[in-house]
Protein backbone atom coordinates (compact mmCIF):
# COMPACT_ATOMS: atom_id res chain seq x y z
CA UNK A 1 0.00 0.00 0.00
CA UNK A 2 2.99 2.45 0.92
CA UNK A 3 3.49 2.57 -3.73
CA UNK A 4 -0.11 3.33 -4.28
CA UNK A 5 -0.56 6.75 -5.61
CA UNK A 6 -4.17 8.03 -7.08
CA UNK A 7 -3.74 9.63 -10.23
CA UNK A 8 -5.88 12.60 -10.33
CA UNK A 9 -7.51 11.91 -13.40
CA UNK A 10 -9.22 8.98 -11.58
CA UNK A 11 -11.75 10.73 -9.66
CA UNK A 12 -12.11 13.77 -11.81
CA UNK A 13 -15.02 15.39 -10.14
CA UNK A 14 -12.71 15.85 -7.20
CA UNK A 15 -10.86 19.50 -7.02
CA UNK A 16 -7.02 19.23 -5.91
CA UNK A 17 -8.19 20.07 -2.12
CA UNK A 18 -10.38 17.11 -2.41
CA UNK A 19 -8.64 15.14 -4.24
CA UNK A 20 -5.89 15.98 -1.22
CA UNK A 21 -8.07 15.82 1.51
CA UNK A 22 -9.33 12.41 0.03
CA UNK A 23 -6.38 10.47 -0.21
CA UNK A 24 -5.03 11.53 3.47
CA UNK A 25 -8.74 10.23 4.77
CA UNK A 26 -7.94 7.00 3.07
CA UNK A 27 -4.47 6.45 4.28
CA UNK A 28 -3.00 6.84 0.61
CA UNK A 29 0.20 8.29 0.97
CA UNK A 30 0.95 9.55 -2.86
CA UNK A 31 -0.87 12.12 -5.47
CA UNK A 32 -0.29 12.25 -9.02
CA UNK A 33 -1.40 16.23 -9.87
CA UNK A 34 -2.84 17.31 -13.37
CA UNK A 35 -2.14 20.94 -14.38
CA UNK A 36 -5.72 21.73 -14.97
CA UNK A 37 -6.67 20.63 -11.66
CA UNK A 38 -3.30 22.45 -10.18
CA UNK A 39 -4.10 25.83 -11.91
CA UNK A 40 -7.51 25.99 -10.13
CA UNK A 41 -5.69 26.96 -7.08
CA UNK A 42 -2.28 27.93 -7.94
CA UNK A 43 0.91 26.53 -7.75
CA UNK A 44 2.03 27.35 -4.33
CA UNK A 45 -1.33 26.79 -2.89
CA UNK A 46 -1.39 23.58 -4.36
CA UNK A 47 2.39 22.77 -3.36
CA UNK A 48 0.65 23.92 0.83
CA UNK A 49 -2.40 21.61 -0.05
CA UNK A 50 -0.31 18.78 -0.85
CA UNK A 51 2.15 18.88 2.21
CA UNK A 52 -0.11 20.03 4.58
CA UNK A 53 -1.99 16.55 4.52
CA UNK A 54 1.28 14.72 4.54
CA UNK A 55 1.05 13.78 0.72
CA UNK A 56 3.85 13.58 -1.37
CA UNK A 57 3.74 13.85 -5.39
CA UNK A 58 4.33 11.00 -7.58
CA UNK A 59 4.17 13.29 -11.02
CA UNK A 60 2.91 16.14 -12.44
CA UNK A 61 0.76 15.60 -15.79
CA UNK A 62 1.37 16.56 -18.43
CA UNK A 63 3.76 18.26 -20.68
CA UNK A 64 4.89 17.75 -24.13
CA UNK A 65 3.02 18.15 -27.42
CA UNK A 66 6.41 18.99 -29.18
CA UNK A 67 4.93 18.83 -32.34
CA UNK A 68 2.12 21.00 -32.32
CA UNK A 69 -1.03 18.70 -32.72
CA UNK A 70 -3.12 17.84 -29.60
CA UNK A 71 -6.64 16.70 -30.29
CA UNK A 72 -7.71 20.52 -29.67
CA UNK A 73 -6.21 21.24 -32.85
CA UNK A 74 -5.01 24.77 -31.89
CA UNK A 75 -1.10 25.26 -32.42
CA UNK A 76 1.26 25.10 -29.15
CA UNK A 77 4.55 25.75 -28.36
CA UNK A 78 4.84 22.96 -26.18
CA UNK A 79 8.61 23.52 -25.64
CA UNK A 80 7.35 26.60 -24.03
CA UNK A 81 4.92 24.81 -22.01
CA UNK A 82 7.18 22.17 -20.58
CA UNK A 83 9.44 24.50 -19.58
CA UNK A 84 6.63 25.83 -17.24
CA UNK A 85 5.63 22.60 -16.40
CA UNK A 86 9.03 21.08 -15.50
CA UNK A 87 9.26 24.62 -13.30
CA UNK A 88 5.88 23.71 -11.33
CA UNK A 89 6.60 20.13 -11.10
CA UNK A 90 9.83 21.57 -9.01
CA UNK A 91 7.81 23.84 -7.08
CA UNK A 92 5.31 20.94 -6.59
CA UNK A 93 7.74 18.84 -5.23
CA UNK A 94 7.97 16.27 -7.42
CA UNK A 95 10.80 14.98 -9.47
CA UNK A 96 8.69 13.71 -12.52
CA UNK A 97 7.05 15.45 -15.47
CA UNK A 98 5.02 12.96 -17.65
CA UNK A 99 5.31 13.94 -21.10
CA UNK A 100 2.85 13.05 -24.24
CA UNK A 101 4.84 14.27 -27.06
CA UNK A 102 1.98 15.57 -29.62
CA UNK A 103 0.29 13.64 -32.68
CA UNK A 104 1.78 13.17 -36.58
CA UNK A 105 2.05 16.86 -38.33
CA UNK A 106 1.70 16.96 -41.75
CA UNK A 107 1.36 13.37 -42.21
CA UNK A 108 5.00 12.94 -41.64
CA UNK A 109 5.38 10.45 -38.82
CA UNK A 110 9.50 10.45 -39.18
CA UNK A 111 9.66 14.09 -39.24
CA UNK A 112 7.00 14.31 -35.98
CA UNK A 113 9.43 12.13 -34.22
CA UNK A 114 12.17 13.75 -34.85
CA UNK A 115 10.56 16.67 -33.36
CA UNK A 116 9.99 15.55 -30.51
CA UNK A 117 14.23 14.45 -29.87
CA UNK A 118 14.72 17.56 -30.82
CA UNK A 119 12.29 18.71 -27.92
CA UNK A 120 13.75 16.49 -25.71
CA UNK A 121 17.57 18.00 -26.44
CA UNK A 122 16.53 21.70 -25.55
CA UNK A 123 14.76 20.19 -22.46
CA UNK A 124 16.91 17.69 -20.61
CA UNK A 125 18.91 20.34 -19.12
CA UNK A 126 16.38 22.54 -18.20
CA UNK A 127 14.85 19.48 -16.34
CA UNK A 128 18.26 18.52 -14.53
CA UNK A 129 18.77 22.01 -13.13
CA UNK A 130 15.62 21.74 -11.26
CA UNK A 131 15.97 17.97 -10.34
CA UNK A 132 12.79 16.91 -12.13
CA UNK A 133 13.38 14.05 -14.37
CA UNK A 134 11.19 14.02 -18.43
CA UNK A 135 9.03 10.69 -18.37
CA UNK A 136 8.53 10.10 -21.83
CA UNK A 137 5.20 8.13 -21.85
CA UNK A 138 4.75 5.86 -24.85
CA UNK A 139 0.56 6.20 -25.64
CA UNK A 140 -1.36 3.69 -27.07
CA UNK A 141 -1.17 3.45 -30.97
CA UNK A 142 -4.84 4.72 -31.13
CA UNK A 143 -3.47 7.90 -30.03
CA UNK A 144 -0.62 8.28 -32.59
CA UNK A 145 -2.98 10.73 -34.96
CA UNK A 146 -4.02 13.16 -32.23
CA UNK A 147 -1.74 12.82 -29.06
CA UNK A 148 1.56 10.68 -29.19
CA UNK A 149 4.29 9.61 -32.23
CA UNK A 150 5.66 7.73 -29.69
CA UNK A 151 3.79 4.34 -29.73
CA UNK A 152 5.98 1.89 -28.07
CA UNK A 153 8.35 1.81 -24.84
CA UNK A 154 11.09 1.30 -26.93
CA UNK A 155 10.30 4.33 -28.94
CA UNK A 156 10.59 6.40 -25.84
CA UNK A 157 13.90 4.86 -24.33
CA UNK A 158 15.75 5.25 -27.81
CA UNK A 159 14.74 9.00 -27.40
CA UNK A 160 15.75 9.19 -23.58
CA UNK A 161 19.16 7.41 -24.01
CA UNK A 162 21.51 9.97 -24.86
CA UNK A 163 20.64 11.56 -21.42
CA UNK A 164 21.61 10.76 -17.80
CA UNK A 165 18.44 9.04 -16.34
CA UNK A 166 18.34 12.17 -13.91
CA UNK A 167 17.00 14.03 -17.09
CA UNK A 168 15.36 11.91 -19.03
CA UNK A 169 13.21 8.51 -18.02
CA UNK A 170 10.11 6.58 -19.69
CA UNK A 171 6.72 6.18 -17.97
CA UNK A 172 5.31 2.03 -18.53
CA UNK A 173 1.12 2.80 -18.31
CA UNK A 174 -0.20 -0.65 -18.69
CA UNK A 175 -3.21 0.55 -21.15
CA UNK A 176 -0.83 1.70 -23.49
CA UNK A 177 1.88 -1.30 -23.75
CA UNK A 178 0.02 -4.17 -22.49
CA UNK A 179 -0.79 -5.39 -25.97
CA UNK A 180 2.89 -5.19 -27.41
CA UNK A 181 4.35 -8.50 -28.49
CA UNK A 182 7.98 -6.93 -26.69
CA UNK A 183 6.89 -5.95 -24.03
CA UNK A 184 8.44 -8.28 -21.66
CA UNK A 185 12.33 -7.38 -23.73
CA UNK A 186 11.10 -3.45 -23.42
CA UNK A 187 10.88 -3.19 -19.95
CA UNK A 188 14.17 -4.48 -19.47
CA UNK A 189 15.17 -2.80 -21.96
CA UNK A 190 14.37 0.75 -19.75
CA UNK A 191 15.82 -0.25 -16.53
CA UNK A 192 17.14 2.64 -14.54
CA UNK A 193 15.26 5.32 -17.09
CA UNK A 194 11.34 3.99 -15.51
CA UNK A 195 10.40 7.04 -13.48
CA UNK A 196 6.55 6.00 -13.28
CA UNK A 197 4.10 2.56 -13.63
CA UNK A 198 0.65 3.49 -14.15
CA UNK A 199 -2.09 0.70 -13.80
CA UNK A 200 -5.65 0.67 -15.07
CA UNK A 201 -7.48 -1.89 -17.28
CA UNK A 202 -8.79 -1.88 -20.88
CA UNK A 203 -12.71 -1.82 -21.52
CA UNK A 204 -14.16 -4.93 -23.21
CA UNK A 205 -16.37 -3.93 -25.44
CA UNK A 206 -14.62 -0.93 -26.99
CA UNK A 207 -16.20 2.27 -26.78
CA UNK A 208 -14.27 5.65 -27.25
CA UNK A 209 -10.86 4.96 -27.35
CA UNK A 210 -9.78 7.66 -24.87
CA UNK A 211 -12.14 6.83 -22.32
CA UNK A 212 -11.74 3.00 -22.80
CA UNK A 213 -9.84 1.91 -19.46
CA UNK A 214 -10.95 0.63 -16.52
CA UNK A 215 -9.91 -0.45 -12.57
CA UNK A 216 -6.95 -3.33 -12.33
CA UNK A 217 -8.87 -6.61 -12.85
CA UNK A 218 -11.82 -5.50 -15.04
CA UNK A 219 -10.33 -6.33 -18.61
CA UNK A 220 -7.88 -8.66 -20.29
CA UNK A 221 -4.02 -7.18 -18.60
CA UNK A 222 -2.53 -9.38 -16.48
CA UNK A 223 -1.35 -6.99 -14.15
CA UNK A 224 1.41 -9.21 -12.01
CA UNK A 225 3.33 -10.57 -15.09
CA UNK A 226 3.70 -6.95 -15.99
CA UNK A 227 4.34 -5.96 -12.67
CA UNK A 228 6.88 -7.83 -12.18
CA UNK A 229 8.61 -6.94 -14.77
CA UNK A 230 8.70 -3.26 -14.11
CA UNK A 231 10.04 -4.61 -10.40
CA UNK A 232 12.43 -6.87 -12.29
CA UNK A 233 13.99 -4.01 -14.18
CA UNK A 234 14.32 -2.14 -10.78
CA UNK A 235 11.82 0.55 -10.33
CA UNK A 236 10.60 1.05 -6.83
CA UNK A 237 8.51 4.34 -6.43
CA UNK A 238 4.86 4.86 -6.78
CA UNK A 239 2.51 3.11 -8.77
CA UNK A 240 -0.09 5.31 -10.04
CA UNK A 241 -3.72 3.99 -10.80
CA UNK A 242 -4.47 5.97 -13.55
CA UNK A 243 -8.12 5.57 -15.39
CA UNK A 244 -9.82 7.30 -17.88
CA UNK A 245 -13.63 6.28 -17.53
CA UNK A 246 -16.59 8.04 -17.73
CA UNK A 247 -18.90 5.88 -15.33
CA UNK A 248 -15.85 6.46 -12.78
CA UNK A 249 -16.13 10.16 -13.36
CA UNK A 250 -20.13 10.18 -12.81
CA UNK A 251 -19.50 9.15 -9.29
CA UNK A 252 -18.49 10.42 -5.41
CA UNK A 253 -14.44 10.42 -5.59
CA UNK A 254 -14.73 9.08 -2.19
CA UNK A 255 -16.44 6.10 -3.42
CA UNK A 256 -14.00 5.87 -6.49
CA UNK A 257 -10.72 5.99 -4.50
CA UNK A 258 -12.28 2.96 -2.25
CA UNK A 259 -12.46 0.77 -5.65
CA UNK A 260 -8.99 2.11 -6.63
CA UNK A 261 -7.61 0.94 -3.06
CA UNK A 262 -9.23 -2.64 -3.26
CA UNK A 263 -8.89 -3.08 -6.95
CA UNK A 264 -4.74 -2.03 -6.31
CA UNK A 265 -5.07 -4.34 -3.49
CA UNK A 266 -6.35 -7.57 -5.10
CA UNK A 267 -4.84 -7.27 -8.87
CA UNK A 268 -1.63 -5.43 -8.54
CA UNK A 269 -0.29 -6.35 -5.40
CA UNK A 270 -2.11 -9.41 -4.21
CA UNK A 271 -0.27 -12.48 -4.75
CA UNK A 272 -1.82 -15.01 -6.72
CA UNK A 273 -3.38 -17.92 -4.72
CA UNK A 274 -1.83 -15.94 -1.58
CA UNK B 1 -6.31 1.24 -62.25
CA UNK B 2 -5.71 -2.51 -62.78
CA UNK B 3 -4.92 -3.26 -59.29
CA UNK B 4 -7.86 -1.68 -57.72
CA UNK B 5 -10.33 -3.95 -55.82
CA UNK B 6 -13.48 -3.00 -53.82
CA UNK B 7 -13.06 -4.83 -50.48
CA UNK B 8 -17.12 -5.37 -49.85
CA UNK B 9 -17.32 -3.82 -46.52
CA UNK B 10 -16.90 -0.36 -47.85
CA UNK B 11 -20.21 -0.58 -49.62
CA UNK B 12 -21.69 -2.50 -46.76
CA UNK B 13 -25.17 -1.31 -47.91
CA UNK B 14 -24.63 -2.91 -51.30
CA UNK B 15 -25.32 -7.05 -51.78
CA UNK B 16 -22.69 -9.53 -53.65
CA UNK B 17 -25.30 -8.74 -56.15
CA UNK B 18 -25.13 -5.07 -56.68
CA UNK B 19 -21.87 -5.17 -55.70
CA UNK B 20 -20.72 -7.02 -58.50
CA UNK B 21 -22.51 -5.41 -61.07
CA UNK B 22 -21.59 -1.92 -59.21
CA UNK B 23 -17.85 -2.99 -60.06
CA UNK B 24 -18.66 -4.16 -63.65
CA UNK B 25 -20.18 -0.79 -64.35
CA UNK B 26 -17.46 1.31 -63.04
CA UNK B 27 -14.51 -0.43 -64.25
CA UNK B 28 -13.30 -2.07 -61.59
CA UNK B 29 -11.82 -5.43 -62.26
CA UNK B 30 -11.64 -7.12 -58.68
CA UNK B 31 -13.23 -7.65 -55.40
CA UNK B 32 -12.53 -8.58 -51.92
CA UNK B 33 -15.41 -10.72 -50.66
CA UNK B 34 -17.03 -11.24 -47.47
CA UNK B 35 -18.37 -14.35 -46.36
CA UNK B 36 -21.93 -13.28 -44.58
CA UNK B 37 -22.41 -11.49 -47.65
CA UNK B 38 -21.63 -14.80 -49.86
CA UNK B 39 -23.92 -16.57 -47.65
CA UNK B 40 -27.14 -14.69 -48.99
CA UNK B 41 -26.49 -15.99 -52.27
CA UNK B 42 -24.31 -19.02 -51.45
CA UNK B 43 -21.31 -19.49 -52.48
CA UNK B 44 -22.01 -21.70 -55.88
CA UNK B 45 -23.92 -18.73 -57.02
CA UNK B 46 -21.85 -16.31 -55.57
CA UNK B 47 -18.77 -17.70 -58.10
CA UNK B 48 -21.08 -17.86 -60.70
CA UNK B 49 -21.78 -13.71 -60.35
CA UNK B 50 -18.66 -12.70 -60.06
CA UNK B 51 -17.08 -14.97 -63.19
CA UNK B 52 -20.58 -13.40 -65.30
CA UNK B 53 -19.73 -9.95 -64.37
CA UNK B 54 -15.88 -10.40 -65.27
CA UNK B 55 -14.13 -9.52 -62.05
CA UNK B 56 -11.61 -11.53 -59.69
CA UNK B 57 -12.02 -12.13 -56.21
CA UNK B 58 -8.90 -10.49 -54.25
CA UNK B 59 -9.52 -12.38 -51.40
CA UNK B 60 -12.50 -13.91 -49.11
CA UNK B 61 -12.76 -12.35 -45.57
CA UNK B 62 -12.58 -14.02 -42.90
CA UNK B 63 -11.07 -16.75 -40.97
CA UNK B 64 -9.64 -17.12 -38.34
CA UNK B 65 -10.78 -16.53 -34.02
CA UNK B 66 -8.65 -19.26 -33.67
CA UNK B 67 -7.95 -18.15 -29.85
CA UNK B 68 -12.06 -18.87 -29.49
CA UNK B 69 -12.46 -14.83 -28.47
CA UNK B 70 -14.66 -12.70 -30.84
CA UNK B 71 -16.05 -9.53 -29.94
CA UNK B 72 -19.40 -10.95 -30.53
CA UNK B 73 -18.01 -13.03 -26.94
CA UNK B 74 -20.30 -16.79 -28.13
CA UNK B 75 -17.34 -19.43 -27.91
CA UNK B 76 -15.90 -20.34 -31.84
CA UNK B 77 -14.28 -23.29 -32.99
CA UNK B 78 -11.82 -21.21 -35.04
CA UNK B 79 -9.83 -24.16 -36.87
CA UNK B 80 -13.28 -25.95 -37.95
CA UNK B 81 -14.56 -23.07 -39.29
CA UNK B 82 -11.71 -21.57 -41.41
CA UNK B 83 -11.13 -25.02 -43.16
CA UNK B 84 -14.27 -24.13 -44.32
CA UNK B 85 -13.46 -20.68 -45.19
CA UNK B 86 -10.44 -22.20 -47.28
CA UNK B 87 -12.99 -24.46 -49.24
CA UNK B 88 -15.02 -21.55 -50.15
CA UNK B 89 -12.00 -19.33 -50.90
CA UNK B 90 -10.89 -21.84 -54.16
CA UNK B 91 -14.94 -22.11 -54.83
CA UNK B 92 -14.84 -18.60 -55.07
CA UNK B 93 -12.09 -18.29 -57.37
CA UNK B 94 -9.91 -16.70 -54.77
CA UNK B 95 -6.28 -17.86 -53.29
CA UNK B 96 -6.32 -15.98 -50.60
CA UNK B 97 -7.93 -16.09 -47.12
CA UNK B 98 -7.85 -13.32 -44.40
CA UNK B 99 -7.15 -14.30 -40.97
CA UNK B 100 -8.38 -12.34 -38.23
CA UNK B 101 -6.87 -14.57 -35.39
CA UNK B 102 -8.86 -13.69 -32.21
CA UNK B 103 -8.66 -12.20 -29.24
CA UNK B 104 -7.11 -12.73 -25.85
CA UNK B 105 -8.32 -15.78 -23.75
CA UNK B 106 -8.10 -15.75 -20.26
CA UNK B 107 -5.78 -12.75 -19.76
CA UNK B 108 -3.06 -14.64 -21.68
CA UNK B 109 -1.35 -12.67 -24.44
CA UNK B 110 1.43 -15.16 -24.84
CA UNK B 111 -1.08 -18.41 -24.39
CA UNK B 112 -3.60 -16.91 -26.76
CA UNK B 113 -0.47 -16.34 -29.35
CA UNK B 114 0.80 -19.79 -29.09
CA UNK B 115 -2.78 -21.31 -30.52
CA UNK B 116 -2.43 -18.92 -33.37
CA UNK B 117 0.74 -20.56 -34.25
CA UNK B 118 -1.06 -24.03 -33.22
CA UNK B 119 -4.10 -23.26 -35.46
CA UNK B 120 -1.96 -22.30 -38.48
CA UNK B 121 0.33 -25.39 -38.26
CA UNK B 122 -2.75 -27.50 -38.55
CA UNK B 123 -4.17 -25.22 -41.36
CA UNK B 124 -1.04 -24.90 -43.59
CA UNK B 125 -1.47 -28.21 -45.43
CA UNK B 126 -5.32 -27.83 -46.03
CA UNK B 127 -4.70 -24.56 -47.25
CA UNK B 128 -2.02 -25.79 -49.63
CA UNK B 129 -3.87 -28.42 -50.49
CA UNK B 130 -6.78 -26.00 -52.21
CA UNK B 131 -4.44 -23.42 -53.70
CA UNK B 132 -5.52 -20.85 -51.01
CA UNK B 133 -2.96 -18.88 -49.39
CA UNK B 134 -3.77 -18.17 -45.64
CA UNK B 135 -3.37 -14.45 -45.24
CA UNK B 136 -2.28 -13.36 -41.64
CA UNK B 137 -3.40 -9.73 -40.73
CA UNK B 138 -2.32 -8.20 -37.85
CA UNK B 139 -4.36 -5.71 -36.56
CA UNK B 140 -4.26 -2.42 -34.59
CA UNK B 141 -3.41 -3.01 -31.10
CA UNK B 142 -6.70 -1.50 -30.06
CA UNK B 143 -8.17 -4.67 -31.12
CA UNK B 144 -6.14 -7.02 -29.24
CA UNK B 145 -8.56 -7.96 -26.71
CA UNK B 146 -11.47 -8.46 -28.98
CA UNK B 147 -9.79 -9.85 -32.60
CA UNK B 148 -6.26 -10.51 -32.54
CA UNK B 149 -3.81 -10.86 -30.55
CA UNK B 150 -1.30 -10.24 -33.70
CA UNK B 151 -0.36 -6.63 -33.37
CA UNK B 152 2.35 -6.19 -35.66
CA UNK B 153 3.35 -7.05 -39.07
CA UNK B 154 6.71 -8.83 -37.23
CA UNK B 155 4.28 -11.04 -35.36
CA UNK B 156 2.47 -11.67 -38.69
CA UNK B 157 6.01 -12.98 -40.83
CA UNK B 158 6.93 -14.96 -37.55
CA UNK B 159 4.00 -17.26 -37.33
CA UNK B 160 3.87 -17.82 -41.30
CA UNK B 161 8.01 -18.42 -41.59
CA UNK B 162 7.97 -22.11 -40.90
CA UNK B 163 5.32 -22.68 -44.07
CA UNK B 164 5.91 -22.33 -47.77
CA UNK B 165 4.81 -19.09 -48.44
CA UNK B 166 2.26 -20.51 -50.82
CA UNK B 167 0.24 -21.81 -47.90
CA UNK B 168 1.11 -19.47 -45.32
CA UNK B 169 1.37 -15.13 -46.18
CA UNK B 170 0.69 -11.65 -44.26
CA UNK B 171 -1.92 -9.16 -45.31
CA UNK B 172 -0.69 -5.43 -44.96
CA UNK B 173 -3.75 -3.24 -43.89
CA UNK B 174 -2.50 0.69 -43.59
CA UNK B 175 -5.04 1.32 -40.55
CA UNK B 176 -3.67 -1.62 -38.71
CA UNK B 177 -0.15 -0.71 -39.08
CA UNK B 178 1.01 2.83 -40.37
CA UNK B 179 1.77 4.06 -36.64
CA UNK B 180 3.90 1.11 -36.14
CA UNK B 181 7.52 2.56 -35.59
CA UNK B 182 9.27 -0.41 -36.81
CA UNK B 183 7.06 -0.94 -40.37
CA UNK B 184 9.70 0.13 -42.63
CA UNK B 185 11.56 -2.84 -41.77
CA UNK B 186 9.07 -4.86 -41.15
CA UNK B 187 7.35 -4.63 -44.64
CA UNK B 188 10.77 -6.00 -46.63
CA UNK B 189 11.33 -8.50 -44.24
CA UNK B 190 7.68 -9.64 -45.41
CA UNK B 191 8.73 -9.70 -49.18
CA UNK B 192 7.85 -12.92 -50.89
CA UNK B 193 4.58 -13.22 -48.52
CA UNK B 194 2.59 -10.21 -49.15
CA UNK B 195 -0.86 -11.32 -50.24
CA UNK B 196 -2.68 -8.43 -49.69
CA UNK B 197 -2.66 -4.72 -49.32
CA UNK B 198 -5.48 -2.74 -47.94
CA UNK B 199 -5.52 0.90 -48.14
CA UNK B 200 -7.69 3.21 -46.23
CA UNK B 201 -7.06 6.19 -43.73
CA UNK B 202 -7.79 6.70 -40.57
CA UNK B 203 -10.80 9.48 -38.81
CA UNK B 204 -9.29 12.16 -36.52
CA UNK B 205 -10.96 12.82 -34.00
CA UNK B 206 -11.24 9.51 -32.95
CA UNK B 207 -14.31 8.19 -32.44
CA UNK B 208 -15.69 4.25 -32.20
CA UNK B 209 -12.34 2.42 -32.98
CA UNK B 210 -13.69 -0.27 -35.35
CA UNK B 211 -15.42 2.74 -37.69
CA UNK B 212 -12.73 5.34 -37.45
CA UNK B 213 -11.38 5.04 -40.78
CA UNK B 214 -11.51 6.86 -43.41
CA UNK B 215 -10.78 6.59 -47.95
CA UNK B 216 -7.30 7.33 -48.50
CA UNK B 217 -6.41 11.18 -48.32
CA UNK B 218 -8.75 11.80 -45.43
CA UNK B 219 -6.33 11.19 -42.39
CA UNK B 220 -2.77 10.87 -41.08
CA UNK B 221 -1.50 8.23 -43.08
CA UNK B 222 1.96 8.44 -45.40
CA UNK B 223 -0.01 6.17 -48.48
CA UNK B 224 2.65 6.77 -50.96
CA UNK B 225 5.10 5.91 -48.49
CA UNK B 226 3.84 2.89 -47.82
CA UNK B 227 3.00 1.89 -51.29
CA UNK B 228 6.24 2.33 -51.94
CA UNK B 229 7.70 0.26 -49.30
CA UNK B 230 5.25 -2.60 -49.99
CA UNK B 231 6.09 -2.43 -54.01
CA UNK B 232 9.60 -2.31 -53.10
CA UNK B 233 9.22 -5.84 -50.94
CA UNK B 234 7.47 -6.95 -54.37
CA UNK B 235 3.73 -7.06 -54.32
CA UNK B 236 2.04 -6.97 -57.26
CA UNK B 237 -1.14 -7.68 -56.77
CA UNK B 238 -4.55 -6.26 -56.22
CA UNK B 239 -4.68 -3.58 -53.87
CA UNK B 240 -8.39 -3.27 -52.04
CA UNK B 241 -10.00 -0.39 -50.95
CA UNK B 242 -11.22 -1.19 -46.95
CA UNK B 243 -13.01 1.11 -45.43
CA UNK B 244 -15.06 0.41 -42.45
CA UNK B 245 -17.00 3.69 -41.88
CA UNK B 246 -20.66 3.92 -40.17
CA UNK B 247 -21.14 7.47 -42.85
CA UNK B 248 -20.07 5.79 -46.15
CA UNK B 249 -22.20 2.53 -44.77
CA UNK B 250 -25.42 5.46 -45.33
CA UNK B 251 -24.82 6.44 -48.81
CA UNK B 252 -25.38 4.86 -52.05
CA UNK B 253 -23.19 2.03 -53.23
CA UNK B 254 -22.24 3.61 -56.89
CA UNK B 255 -21.61 7.07 -54.87
CA UNK B 256 -19.33 5.18 -52.05
CA UNK B 257 -17.22 3.25 -55.32
CA UNK B 258 -17.04 6.35 -57.19
CA UNK B 259 -15.02 8.18 -54.38
CA UNK B 260 -13.10 5.01 -53.64
CA UNK B 261 -11.89 5.55 -57.39
CA UNK B 262 -10.90 8.92 -57.15
CA UNK B 263 -9.34 8.75 -53.51
CA UNK B 264 -6.86 5.12 -54.85
CA UNK B 265 -6.46 7.76 -58.00
CA UNK B 266 -5.32 10.43 -55.61
CA UNK B 267 -3.71 9.38 -53.01
CA UNK B 268 -2.95 5.71 -53.38
CA UNK B 269 -1.13 5.49 -57.17
CA UNK B 270 -1.15 9.28 -58.41
CA UNK B 271 2.68 10.70 -58.29
CA UNK B 272 3.29 13.48 -56.10
CA UNK B 273 3.28 16.71 -58.12
CA UNK B 274 3.21 14.58 -61.06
Amino acid sequence: MDRLSLNQITTKTWSLREAVAGCAEAGVGWIGLWRDKVAEVGVAEAARLVRSHGLRVSSLCRGGFFTGVTPEGAPVDGVADTRQAIEDAARLGTDVLVLVVGGVANRDLPGSRRRVAEAVDQLAPVALRHGVRLGLEPLHPIQCAERSVLSTLDQAVAIAEPYPPEAVGVVVDEFHVWWDPGIAESIPRAAGRIVGFHVCDQLVPLTDPLLARALPGAGPIDHRTLRACVDAAGYTGPIEVEVFNADLWQRPGAEVLAQVISSYRNHVVGVPGG
